[in-house]
């Protein structure tokens, strides 16, 4: 079974915790809250999405390149990483 | 008028745009979409978070900042950014 | 006197620091070190050039537009800083 | 022969343009030189040093986990480029 399906719980309870904190940020803008704290809030959704994106990562590394068999297979699904890293990490 | 009320249209925009990309992400989960895929929703969602929060970043240097009259004021208020990049910036 | 005066000695300390880092890395891939060696002495160094990028950037914020008594030239200043951000932060 | 050894004269004519990036901001410092020529130095020299790190992660992946016939060496590998991440991507 696919990491995305056996950690399908865990990864749900990760990405309503972020829906629920970008609600928050919608309210906190719509009430006209102070920029100091709308700037925390942002920082800690983004953050949030970082832990998901490293969680994920580790988990196709884990599944599709250590535990697959086939090398051919490995090489291709580590590209993805690289590319993914390549586009997004600083 | 602060730059969080003046923007507050165009920022909320933004928001509910992420709010559907991570309610897209929730879908992509819970239909167990390939993880290559979920990978990309979760950078791109980071990437408009990332946007987001330059977006503040700018509005509070040059509302909070650049347009503040008083020295004591200005030098707290970027305490605020250099806070954030401190915590949050890589 | 401008922060990069001010802070010449301290800068200097830092700069050199990581020159002392980059040429260990080169005597690490010269002597044909251990691959996990060498990306630990990498991030190493790139964390050091990002603590001295913060530091210059808040002398930057602070002397050039907190400290600054013409709002065009505060405007002016705290633009290099957005510029800078929105290249190289993530 | 591990990718260190066979990228060797690569890495290290990165690592030697990087070392005289180091030492152009030394002198850049010593001068007094205008603090915003001095950050986008700084800038380019973590952007360097962050293509490295990417090259070096890229070579750890595919020699030590793709090219990698037993699994167990594999799942060891893999941990040391997600605790580099973890510590250092953002």
């Amino acid at each position: 079974m696919a990491h995305i399906q056996r950690d399908k719980k865990k990864l749900l309870t990760r990405v309503r915790r972020i829906a629920g904190q970008v609600a928050a940020l919608e309210q906190a803008l719509e009430a006209g809250d102070d920029c100091d704290a709308v700037l925390v809030q942002i920082a800690a959704a983004k953050g949030a999405m970082h832990g998901l994106m490293l969680e994920v990562m580790a988990g196709h590394l884990n599944d599709h390149v250590v535990a697959e068999k086939d090398p051919a297979k490995r090489a291709s699904e580590a590209e993805v990483l690289l590319a993914l890293l390549k586009r997004h990490a600083r």
